[in-house]
């Protein structure tokens, strides 16, 4: 593993981890990831934009849930500084006996304060 | 869906039935899909070029299987003309009952001929 391999490996656990921590306390702040050039595909349902993207989220039907990380794979993207990350773990909602296996992805564009936002989100539960 | 969007889904569609058809059928041919700077990280292994990924798909533990898909999303990536697809399917392999779920995203970049070949793809199992 070379020095710029390990970097993007490095940054997307450090988003991963963060991503999610959000997701599950404090799921309205993920907003401060997304730009409004930002796309997520939802369960096949095509949201653009900060706004519609927050509301996406902060309005499933669960209030609490957890996510576990099961694997995270990360590979500089084309766009210069762009990083994909790629997730696969559970998700265990409130009440639910069984976890719900998902996979995500996420492209990650640098921004000029240094830092990262999601250009590109996909999100699939994944029925065994 | 505006015409943009159904192109970029149309493309993706596309690409995925050529994929795995190629796949499942002269997996050696799935090189022509690849370029010098592609990268793969196939179940965590990160592999890059035509010649190493190719030779990781076609000494894959099993000469036959058939991919089954479930679901394709694609958006338009950041890099110009570029798409991100990801799709979940089922693995079978002969032999074998029980069929393999997997999760496989594609960063697709245009070529000067008009087509696409592949930039980043991460495959993973999804164990149950």
């Amino acid at each position: 593993m070379d020095g710029m391999e390990e970097q993007v490996e490095l940054v997307g656990k450090a988003f991963v981890e963060h991503y999610y921590h959000l997701f599950d306390t404090n799921r309205q702040s993920l907003s401060s990831l997304y730009q409004p050039s930002s796309m997520l595909t939802f369960e096949g349902q095509n949201i653009q934009g900060v706004q519609d993207i927050a509301g996406k989220l902060t309005q499933l039907p669960f209030d609490q849930c957890q996510h576990v990380i099961s694997t995270i794979d990360s590979q500089p993207s084309s766009f210069p500084g762009g990083i994909i990350v790629f997730v696969s773990g559970n998700l265990q909602l409130p009440g639910e006996e069984h976890q719900l296996r998902f996979s995500q992805m996420f492209h990650l564009i640098p921004t000029i304060q240094g830092s990262f936002y999601v250009q590109n989100d996909i999100f699939r539960l994944n029925y065994g």
